[in-house]
């Protein structure tokens, strides 16, 4: 097919390709939202296209007739609806539309398929700025993080799968000759080979990070061949919406049929999720979301699914060289967007003995009491605090930072009030810090989404290590952060926590915290824990989404 | 580790992974069982070395203090009892040593590992005689068929999965430094990644391929660092035992725990199956069997499941160029082994209009009479009939075939009696055909293990290709034959079955048949239809055996 795109990327999903196995930094798109990166008039622009939105129908989406015009978010800084409407469809129509779909989009070849994604990114691209005001205002995040979270990472993250699934793809003959020597004569057969995808795939979003978890399962769905309902959290479809509007419009550019890509909304009255995914025709679902209802995604019969859901992370202190530095980089790991991220640290783990700090040890509790101090340092940073906290998505976080003071421990830190230099409505709130011992486990045998961080103290690091092995083990895990100056040590963490899935951050300091997790290089949610069956973008994310099949035939004469 | 190896093998699997992207012929092991190849006395020695293990236990094992002697295989040529005896373990004993052999194995690198499990296949290599007449004696496959399916061909399979699951574990580095600019300053972290194995893997085979079917989940296990606990069908047990035993040997050779490799035998009052199945430490199962047990496999939480159960398979006749050739072709394929193969076709749709032959139209009849001729010819062979049919495994197969009687349809060919030549008291059966109509599914919806062929009169070939399609994607297909001389029908047969996950032969003739499936070539199952959700070999099929988990830290200065 001749494609119409702004350039033919072929070049692009080479070199992503190599990042992938490289893993070296590599990044496609700009993280930082400076005026020499994107042009001067960026970010202004971004927030009108934004603003414009407000109150009206978002009318971008090429999905003809719509059944109704539903919306249901509300910005957390201002603690108002946002009144933004967007067409709700019967869930059966948008099956029997994406099953339509597939029969076109599965004919057209890999690497068409992953051009054409590539360009729905430089679409995208152009759009950052607005997508960033529209993820401040629907999950709470602060600026910096709606930007790059949304944006480019997301954007990279896309890519990654789009390149993956090309690979994967490509990695055997379109067709060979074979030819089996058998003594008088040789028999010889030509084979064909067809990547053939599974059918309609359903994404399911999650009300914190709209784009950033949404785009790797829907770019991976698409670029082997399936058509994607995406299924945002009603309460965080503005930014993923902006996003299929440009999948859409690249694809009706190319004569494709824009319903390769639908957007799936719930009206108030009428949830759709569970419909859609029950949807025998649905094969392929992807979901990020808590544990409760991804239980229930996973036990779902005749579908291939790929779960991130939550986990109980881990912090291991054993000794450092500087612990300022460490409870700094602690506090801020704690801190950003107020915990809820799936990689935020819940459980630290101190023995009671202390700390080793270079020759000397720090007591028990003057290592509790040097990371409280650096929290409360950080939020009451007027410079810092509002910008790394955020807003609560959710009033029901809220709840469960208040709730925490009934855990069997010792309050080190209870809620302070914050208040948003812009936003005087925002709703917000600090890290809490309880103390609890480590033979009471029902403190903190689970996730506690939010800004709740539980200090465990332990008879040593080896029961540090095996609590947080058990707990990801048992209850999943995303990220663990160790500090360790004894190589040791760190092998037996870097074994130990193999073994439960969970990848460990060594001794950060500085720029760099346990939260974090860059696309072509780290792993995200590993799959060998509880916390999620699916890893962006390892190669098994991509290849359950297509058969094998082959084909052969006598070579003639 | 220093290996004592024969070679270091390395060279041998850098080919391996080659043929594997290039699919063209490759095998290691040759599979004429030819003085030549073998050696002179190659053959008469395998048949005394099997004869030396009738009435005795089998002692090769380096498991220790097994709680029983036990054993209940009998030969379908002699309806005789074996009298070989196995070591019987406890579950939970099987399961504990394999979790202890667990951590020693995890931690030999990819490449060693790979290098081992060649060395073992090089062992077995001199014992491919042997193991062909315990094949005969437990499965009832004709002499050829037990030789290259039990010997060179399960070798090939393995060492296709050896050669998979090294190239997967290293597509990634083992290091690296990531480099990320920050403006002022460059953030940099070493990387490490790890594939870790899951765990404990259980291999439960079937009682007529037990080396072919075992060997592929069995490395494919291994050479991911997971013990592997070997459970055959109890009436199939020799011919895999000694693949043990000679992995084993190998292992302790290298100073390696023997229990990496286990052989778990049923006792005739303790079916140990479900017990492993469901012991929590299980974490991989590869299953070959029965649909009914199958689907409890992939049932089980916690567990990652390989299996290939049964499917009902197609042959579409449209157009041919030689009638006789393809119903010859034809009748080999539904009377090797007696149609107990996964990969035997069941039922043949032909047109009520007849298939056309060049320019002719041959009526529907007419080619029914052909195929039932061909059939009846090939089996009164006497230089060929025994060899090809071989013996039946289970009475329960008669027994099938004589109940097809029953078939709403119309008989065309019923059981003959046949004599083997050599063995007086073998169990044996020919094919039986009925007509059916293609407005009966309830008779040809379901799988007919053993030697039954249905003819389906159906309205025109889209017809054909639509049940084909349908039983496929419902009942799932390990193989499709079609003939057709039309581009276009030839064009949709492909679209049509690769939607049903189904490979396909066209217009097979001569000396390959639909049966067949050439390892580092044909995908084997593809996973794309309810006959199973594993393929041997693709990529998915060793990278489900592990995760990949990351370290990173700061760059130290």
């Amino acid at each position: 097919m001749n494609l119409n795109l702004s350039n033919n990327h072929q070049q692009l999903l080479q070199t992503a390709i190599r990042a992938l196995h490289e893993r070296t930094f590599f990044s496609q798109y700009p993280e930082n939202p400076t005026p020499d990166v994107y042009g001067e008039n960026a970010d202004k622009e971004g927030r009108d296209m934004y603003k414009a939105h407000l109150n009206q129908p978002f009318s971008e989406l090429l999905q003809e007739d719509p059944a109704a015009w539903v919306g249901q978010e509300e910005s957390p800084y201002e603690q108002q609806p946002l009144g933004i409407t967007y067409p709700f469809f019967a869930p059966d129509t948008l099956v029997t539309r994406a099953e339509e779909a597939f029969h076109t989009w599965r004919k057209v070849k890999p690497a068409d398929r992953a051009a054409i994604l590539v360009e729905t990114l430089e679409r995208v691209k152009n759009r950052f700025f607005e997508i960033a005001y529209a993820t401040m205002h629907t999950t709470g995040q602060a600026y910096m993080m709606s930007f790059q979270a949304s944006g480019p990472h997301a954007a990279d993250r896309a890519l990654e799968a789009i390149a993956a699934g090309l690979e994967e793809q490509t990695r055997f003959p379109e067709e060979t000759q074979w030819e089996k020597p058998m003594g008088k004569y040789n028999l010889k057969l030509n084979k064909q080979w067809k990547a053939v995808p599974k059918g309609v795939a359903l994404v399911i979003g999650c009300a914190t990070f709209p784009t950033w978890n949404t785009v790797p399962g829907m770019y991976a769905s698409l670029v082997t061949g399936n058509p994607v309902i995406v299924k945002p959290h009603p309460k965080a479809v503005l930014p993923i919406a902006i996003v299929v509007a440009e999948v859409q419009r690249v694809l009706q550019e190319n004569g494709l049929n824009p319903n390769i890509c639908q957007l799936a909304v719930d009206a108030n009255d009428h949830l759709i999720t569970k419909e859609l995914a029950e949807n025998p025709l649905v094969k392929l679902i992807d979901y990020t979301g808590g544990t409760e209802f991804g239980n229930y995604v996973e036990s779902l019969k005749g579908k291939t699914v790929f779960t991130e859901k939550t986990g109980v992370n881990s912090i291991i202190l054993d000794s450092v060289e500087d612990l300022d530095k460490v409870a700094q980089n602690l506090a801020f790991s704690v801190s950003l967007y107020s915990g809820q991220m799936c990689t935020a640290p819940q459980n630290f783990f101190v023995p009671e003995s202390g700390v080793k700090v270079g020759g000397e040890v720090v007591a028990y509790d003057e290592v509790v009491r040097k990371i409280a101090d650096a929290v409360t340092s950080l939020v009451n940073n007027p410079k810092a605090g509002p910008h790394i906290l955020g807003a609560i998505q959710n009033p029901a976080t809220t709840a469960r930072v208040k709730e925490a003071a009934s855990i069997k421990g010792k309050e080190v830190l209870s809620t302070c009030d914050l208040s948003n230099p812009v936003f005087a409505n925002a709703r917000t709130c600090t890290p809490v810090i309880y103390e609890v011992a480590a033979s009471e486990p029902e403190s903190y045998s689970r996730e506690l989404f939010g800004p709740i961080v539980l200090i465990i103290k332990t008879k040593d690091t080896n029961e540090s290590i095996a609590i947080a092995k058990e707990m990801a083990q048992k209850y999943g895990a995303i990220s663990c952060g160790a500090y360790t100056t004894d190589p040791e040590v760190k092998e037996k963490i870097m074994d130990e926590m193999s073994l439960a899935g969970t990848p460990v951050s060594f001794n950060l300091t500085g720029g760099i915290f346990v939260n974090q997790n860059a696309g072509f290089s780290d792993f995200h949610v590993t799959g060998g824990n509880p916390a999620g069956n699916a890893s962006f973008t390892n190669p098994e994310f991509v290849i359950k989404r297509f058969t094998w099949v082959g084909f052969r035939e006598p070579v003639a004469g």
